[in-house]
């Protein structure tokens, strides 16, 4: 079961979690699919928070996220309900009805409508989600909603994950401190396209649905969308961001952009949360020993650099590699070959570990690959190429493959 | 070391081989990187032999396919040599003269220009092939160079291939009878794009260069380039087709289409060659127990269908579930809406083994997992894919991503 696998060696301590004003959650066990565990989270927001939303571009949704993306134009949120080990996906009928239900649910203890309630799902896909398991375990998590409650729920929304994952930022805006707090899990099925696993993140600040909507747009792109467990982007990819407003921050105009001054600080330490947790989730990579960091320079765009980075970061032999501690920069040449962005194998140089093993294509004269090999057996490992062509940059988080792997998921239906 | 590694289970036995008039071959040991095996592989044809070719579109391609890509607009052919153990990639300058000499060596052997010498070399990235091995090797192996050392060269040119893969299949050709035969190697960083690993196929045809090169170029799309073990393209995939002429049939004109009636026997014998050579590519899949046929129907496209058939193919989390005997469609359904082609999931439907399991979002009423289950449990799993958009189909084959494949990659440097 997934609970019972073993703490990645790359896993991080919980930081010292904060209470988010305006903010109150929790956790409980609704035996969706696995025992002796919470599974079903839920956070209720004051009235007047606004918030932001970022999905995945699957052509097989879930019905979760079909149901966010329907309300979300109200910028308006009440309610997050998350339940973990059934992702209510490819269930037809039955899914839609699934969400309905949990959201009118929600509604009436919330005293909401039940378009102000956010739903997310992850899990098994293709098995019905028995909405009256979570509707039944409602009420009780609402009377015991609680300000403190951010551990309980970055635990209650884990499936494969072998640690909860949460990151917190301070900021200033317009003169007032506000805080920004938010949690994570994804293990598996992890190559975000315009979003990614679930996160949820809340501020305290008071931002209109529009700038918060920027922001969380442009946030995601150097961060969720740059790690990479396995290539295989996840149906009910979701990050959601609440602001409640109750730092009382003088108000913002809807039209603001996202590069606005005013924002500066709050957009930093929006981007350090987003980062946080976007690592969190390569650091729990299904069966990951290693963490790869994969710098590209000298590409002839950003977008470029990118795709080179995720090429690299994708590839079974560069991970096996990774995992055999093998300074294997052949397989990174072919990977940077293989992705059908400019390059030419003259001007390429590879570093691995800050040593510049291969440029003006061959390898540098003299390479002594001593300190490399000592590079590869840490935990952390850094690849940096940089093509010779222009001034494009990425950077992009990756995990190696191991047995591990293997054995969570060919024997676990997850 | 690679050739200790267990037969795999999916191998098959070699057919029947034949001498192809106008060819001859044979392997040697020159020590180049395995010891106790041969790793040298030399094929001498008649003069008048034409030749076709199509190589990796990998930016940063090996020396030997620079050399062939060079020369091959003579269409002319007079020897091939191919190494196994080194791949001569990223050599720079010493690539490049490695290329030269052993060329040079050869020609004086065969008593042909250095430009109808073809090579071909596999094995690990970035060091230096010491031509000096091949070029001393050359003379005793030319001297023994027989009509029947087809086998020898299906060993010769094997890296962690675990057995010799050959095909063959007659064909009448303008009223005269003519054999194709080829031989392949590649196990894994196979992800074909307009080429595979390597593959030499030989005929007795008299056949014009440009004739030849139409039907290799439209005999791959729906073979090799349907073909995935890993989605990593090499830098050094190639296919060579020889046709020596020795059948004397009527000659062709170089103007003759691909899809000429008079070609239709050996268009069809050559994508039989081809077909079987690709499949025993992926029955030899690095770590593979299992063989994967995924059909796709309904597509918008032939290209879409085959995008589709590939990310399938290519999915860790499709191909570990296979590994684990799991009929987890759901991981198709993933792979389907990660893809980036027009895909509707309520028009989807998946089935395993003949079997119907989703259809119209969502799972099949009554669906009977049972005969599912067993099919798993055999060596060979066909998936169906129809999206309900079109009438583009595709099929590709892949293999299982085993612990076996870790086993090799994360501790061999191939």
């Amino acid at each position: 079961m997934a609970h019972a696998l073993p703490v990645s060696p790359l896993a991080l301590p919980l930081p010292e979690l904060k209470e988010v004003r305006g903010v109150r959650l929790g956790a409980a066990e609704a035996g969706i699919r696995y025992k002796g565990r919470t599974d079903l989270v839920l956070a209720e927001f004051v009235p007047g928070t606004t918030v932001a939303g970022v999905f995945t571009r699957s052509k097989c949704p879930g019905a979760p996220v079909d149901w966010c993306r329907d309300i979300l134009p109200t910028g308006e949120a009440r309610a997050l309900v998350v339940n973990a080990g059934n992702a209510n996906v490819f269930t037809g009928r039955a899914g839609r009805e699934t969400c309905k239900a949990t959201a009118e649910a929600t509604a009436l203890l919330a005293g909401c409508t039940p378009q102000a309630v956010y739903l997310a799902s992850t899990g098994v896909i293709g098995e019905i989600l028995p909405h009256e398991r979570m509707t039944a375990a409602l009420p009780a998590l609402h009377e015991a909603l609680s300000a403190t409650g951010w551990e309980a729920a970055a635990r209650g929304i884990m499936t494969t994950d072998t640690f909860p994952k949460a990151a917190v930022r301070t900021a200033k805006l317009n003169g007032t401190d506000v805080l920004i707090q938010g949690i994570a899990k994804g293990s598996g099925m992890v190559a975000p396209d315009m979003a990614t696993m679930l996160a949820f993140v809340a501020t305290d600040a008071a931002l209109p649905a529009p700038v918060l909507q920027a922001l969380l747009s442009q946030g995601v792109k150097t961060t969720f969308n740059c790690i990479t467990v396995d290539s295989d982007t996840s149906t009910s990819d979701m990050v959601l961001l609440f602001a409640t407003g109750a730092a009382a921050n003088d108000e913002l105009s809807a039209s603001t952009q996202a590069n606005a001054e005013a924002l500066t600080d709050f957009r930093e330490a929006l981007q350090g949360v987003l980062h946080d947790l976007a690592q969190l989730v390569i650091r729990d990579g299904e069966g990951a020993t290693k963490l790869m960091t994969i710098s590209v320079t000298g590409a002839v765009s950003d977008d470029s650099a990118w795709r080179v980075a995720m090429a690299i970061g994708n590839s079974p032999l560069v991970k096996t590699a990774v995992a055999g501690e093998d300074a294997n920069w052949g397989r990174i040449v072919m990977a940077v070959g293989k992705c059908g962005e400019p390059a030419d194998r003259d001007t390429l140089s590879v570093s691995i570990g800050g040593v510049c093993i291969a440029r003006d294509g061959t390898v540098v004269p003299g390479y002594d690959e001593t300190p490399v090999v000592a590079h590869m057996k840490g935990h952390e490992i850094d690849i940096a190429v940089d093509l010779g062509l222009g001034n494009g940059t990425a950077r992009a988080w990756s995990c190696d493959l191991t047995h591990g792997y293997i054995d969570i998921n060919g024997s676990y239906r997850s």
